[in-house]
């Protein structure tokens, strides 16, 4: 007697990628409700089975759908935005600031959209994400019928969808309730990583995931950076340290582990974790490359993500399962790892299991969920087909297909894709709206980047400051006149302080902008050793506001901050025209003349060679203030023994300028 | 007054690709016969020309051709016949033999015809190739209408369009004659390495590219094996010494340069060489990664190249362009260098540099031919579109474009794709005669792959060989007595050898197939050093022929030659199911012994722990003479003071596994 079922797909060279790796050709599929109710060679399913709908695949490959490990779907709104950059400045100098202007539920919901429609026509039925505003990506991933382990981040800074961390586990809570059961998603939450979060939120985060029996999903050891930071902090590499805090109580799934030794390979296979592996990220970020082979050969489960479209910059599992299989060969100098078989499995079996989804998909099993796809090897590029033994199948899929050879896909039992065409996500609407928010983030990014002040500001996290200055300098070839002459009563010390200076002074082609200093400034001790070491972000107008009597300049510096970041990032920000750089050693005198401060400075150049010089500063906050304080500072610039006719009235860096 | 043209395109985003990066949009492009006569803003050109056809470019990316610097193109038959094995083995183990059986001036047609669909699909307007028969390459290739840098390859051994190096030298310079001035190929010699090659060929070869002034394609330092083993025979890197030939007289396309010192880069920039960067390839092969970003810093013309479909395995230039962007950034651990108008820079105007043809092509300049493509970044993968700067367009082409986005190619002023439809070849009669090739492949190797035998000849250069022997053995404690035995006046001895000896028994699942030996003898002098190291390779029938009385056994061995590769290369060709290793001493007599030669083996191993045996052999060529043979050996055995009681029927191999 016949059973009857929804569908029965024949005539396929059937992948199963199932742990016995079984192949049939001619083979069969057939599917009930949403699960798989048969496979095998299309003689023993023929006959077999009363199909609602049957399915001539016409040769085609017929496999598990891919799994997409690792990824931030809504990020595709901003793939292409901002390339070749390095990690820090791509993050904080242009992912952060467009995240904090734009992200949204709206530009979830559409990010996620765009990102489904090209994740189904690239042959992928699940995926492994975690972005801000989750629920978001849930509501819009299981609209558009694919499945997905769906991760709440939680950050110990302010987010798009959170002021607090408190705040972000609550949503992460609520989530997971809301969702739990969800016959596509599986709701998670996502501590963003180590270095990002506090030892408390790891902690909160894998109590949560315990407590609803959800997966944990998490970045851990993506750079070099990471790992001795931690070993830095807490004198441990990455993979002790949150096993310790008990992040591995719970199901996790751990993108990247690019910089993880021998040891914590084998922590992570004992404790369970999956493994997202992200090669086109990895390269592209420059973090590093990821023991792959290593982690197979222990037995992880190691599955292969994209990342997300603003790093990769797209969501093309066939390219990136192609580059994880010859990646691993490359590094490994070893030809024969990662074959083409154990790389396909990576994307579809074991991704499954890393997302510890294993039990409903990633490969073609009576039991599992109906997730699979079509791929038609007909097309030139995979030409000719050699049969001689079964790794053929696997490496022209690996090495040869494309995504464009996907042709129909099909997740939980319904139809995403048929024919190329999709079934419910509508293209050029996503394409329209998609368009519309890249005008306005350029517009965005454009109206910043017109002034170095606005970049600076858009970097966030430091307070504007404007400062003034009334200021005046002299050159002297005997520095122990001066500190002779601060010996006299009409001067009080208030303060001391002995400094090597090193200045970058960035200049740019619109010499409007002004000048932007970088001034590393090492406070030297009584023994002459560095005692603490402090950066400053000064951008340095243009122009003098006014100039004196006796050459006391009044002089504005636009912005002044503590800077946050290196030299190097400010350096690959700005990308300044040219610059001079400046090594002094600076005394510096906080003295009190006439009821009026002034910092009195030593400068005696080290690079280049300028020889020293005496100045005399006061901050000021009026003109008329300012004018007063330019009669005292020339009067006090006499008292220390410098001729006023020997003033200076050009910057340091005018003088190297001219030289 | 306007100006008569062929073709006028116009509303395109034109990426000039010139040493000035111009980009238009809208722009445009006018063609005259088979050349570019001007480009610049839509606005400037429209109205200035009379066109005979006007392209509408509906907004798409109108821009040089891609040029795939480093290729073999009928290799494309062979693409998938064998993946994820070491380069030895790939390449002796199966590209050989099969290009031995297969290659013909029918298989090179069918191969440049199939590869020239599949580069104009994936907008490739010139390649480089290197292969056999390589005028027919030449003739498919300007019927396909693409243009090529078409090299004669020439080889140390017989190949399979010459016998000897001489005949390819001459049918080199026949071919360069014919076709030079060619307006689509320009002919090319190529020898294939310096490892395959001897200095002469280098020589001649360059002489040759001299007096006619073409290039010369060859592959250089692709390996750390080719590197160290030039450096053991020469003293010499590889670049000082092909330079020292006189091999960069010529104008050079080098393909690889991985394994390439600081002081070798700065030689291949001064000889103004060309090198052809082939990132898959090197990956999949394990081969390394190649310094690119370093040779760019220099000024070398470094150009990107797919290598043969057999190692990659495609010809899809888009994979390649951005596989060569990410990777040297992860190699480089610096995420800005190889930005994407770089990495396109080199699959354009560098590109056409390195093949010493960019006069010609490689960018949209006045003057060049008219090769160009027109790239849709409309679909999905591709959106959205950020605008800010103009960097955005390139990364766009590198980071998200797909091959399958080009929709129109034109080479020399000809149309060979109009939206994506070939007009110069028929993909499915292509594809049809590839598939007949692929089932006479599959036939060629499952016949040869049904013996350990016959994957033994088919490996080639070695000689078949049968063997008989009569053997008797025993079990002994005492090898001194043995020793004194052989004082004897009855026995001769002819000559004495000490060896020690690592055997690996290679067993199949089929006993049938007999053991496959692998036996490194290792000859100790007088005192106690290896003196030399020989390897050799023994096929060893399943069973014995016969069995005398006195337990002395018939053995026939199937196959015995020198072993010319590692063990690892026959483990890895064999694939055996498991293995037998054995380490012993040996002191080998030959003696005559009633006018019968015999060997006298005095076997102690080391590993594992068997004890002593004494061992009497001799071969033998018939039945009678055996039976003979076999008498005398007992009577020997019993002389050398052993008990025939003790006689040992067992092979050592059994005896272990018995054990």
């Amino acid at each position: 007697m016949e059973t009857a079922i929804d569908t029965l797909f024949t005539n396929a060279l059937v992948l199963c990628m199932d742990d016995d790796l079984n192949q049939y050709e001619s083979g069969a599929v057939a599917v009930k409700g949403d699960s798989i109710v048969a496979v095998g060679p299309e003689a023993e399913l023929n006959g077999a089975y009363q199909a609602r709908e049957t399915i001539d695949c016409q040769g085609k490959v017929l496999m598990p759908g891919l799994i997409n490990a690792h990824t931030h779907v809504p990020m595709t709104l901003l793939r292409g935005l901002a390339d070749d950059l390095r990690l820090d400045v791509w993050l904080m100098g242009y992912m952060m600031p467009v995240e904090r202007e734009f992200v949204s539920p709206e530009f979830v919901r559409l990010g996620t959209q765009l990102a489904c429609a090209e994740l189904i026509k690239t042959g992928v039925t699940t995926f492994a994400d975690m972005y801000y505003f989750e629920e978001d990506v849930a509501k819009a991933t299981a609209q558009a019928g694919l499945r997905a382990l769906c991760a709440q981040t939680v950050l110990k800074f302010p987010s798009p969808d959170a002021e607090t961390y408190e705040d972000s586990l609550a949503m992460a809570r609520d989530f997971i309730q809301r969702w739990k059961g969800h016959e596509l998603i599986v709701p998670s939450v996502a501590p963003h990583a180590p270095y990002t979060c506090t030892d408390e939120i790891l902690r909160a985060a894998a109590e949560l995931a315990v407590e609803f029996d959800v997966p944990l999903h998490t970045h851990l050891a993506e750079t070099l950076q990471e790992r001795e930071t931690m070993r830095n902090e807490t004198g441990m590499p990455v993979i002790p340290y949150v096993k310790k805090l008990g992040l591995f109580d719970a199901k996790v799934l751990a993108a990247h582990c690019v910089h993880v030794d021998l040891g914590e390979m084998r922590t992570l296979h004992k404790a369970g974790v999956g493994v997202a592996h992200n090669p086109t990220s990895n390269l592209k970020l420059a973090s590093g490359f990821a023991p792959v082979s290593k982690m197979r050969e222990l037995g992880i489960n190691v599955g292969i993500g994209t990342d997300g479209s603003a790093s990769n910059n797209d969501l093309d599992m066939f390219e990136e399962v192609r580059l994880a299989a010859i990646l691993a060969k490359g590094v490994s100098e070893d030809p024969t790892v990662v074959p083409a078989v154990e790389a396909l499995s990576m994307a579809t079996r074991l991704g499954a299991r890393a997302l510890h989804i294993g039990r409903l998909t990633g490969s073609l099993e009576v039991g599992k969920r109906a997730d699979m796809i079509l791929v038609d090897t007909s097309p030139l590029h995979n030409a000719p087909r050699f049969q001689r033994n079964v790794d053929n199948a696997y490496a022209q899929i690996v090495y040869a297909a494309k995504s464009s050879d996907v042709t129909d896909v099909m997740v939980n039992g319904k139809w995403l894709m048929r024919e190329r065409v999709l079934q419910t996500l509508d293209e050029v609407s996503l394409l329209k709206q998609a368009n519309e928010y890249a005008r306005r983030i350029d517009a965005f990014l454009i109206e910043r980047e017109q002034s170095v002040l606005s970049k600076l500001i858009a970097l966030g996290g430091s307070s504007e400051q404007e400062s003034f200055e009334v200021q005046v300098k002299v050159k002297i070839q005997d520095l122990e006149t001066v500190r002779d002459a601060l010996d006299n009563p009409a001067i009080e010390i208030i303060r001391f302080k002995n400094y090597h200076q090193y200045d970058n002074y960035f200049y740019f082609e619109d010499h409007k902008q002004g000048r932007l200093r970088f001034r590393e400034d090492d406070l030297i001790d009584s023994k002459g050793n560095v005692a603490s070491v402090r950066s400053r972000l000064t951008l340095i107008g243009p122009s003098r506001e006014e100039h004196f009597d006796q050459d006391v300049l009044l002089s504005r510096s636009r912005f002044l901050a503590p800077a946050a970041h290196t030299l190097r990032f400010y350096r690959e920000y700005f990308k300044p025209q040219s610059e001079i750089v400046i090594e002094k050693k600076r005394l510096r005198w906080l003295v009190n003349f006439k009821k009026t401060e002034f910092f009195v400075n030593l400068d005696h150049f080290e690079k280049p060679d300028l020889g020293s010089f005496l100045e005399v500063k006061s901050t000021t906050w009026s003109r008329k203030d300012a004018k007063k304080k330019a009669l005292l500072a020339a009067e006090l610039i006499t008292l220390l023994g410098a001729s006023i006719k020997d003033t200076v009235t050009k910057d340091y860096t005018e003088i190297i300028e001219e030289k």
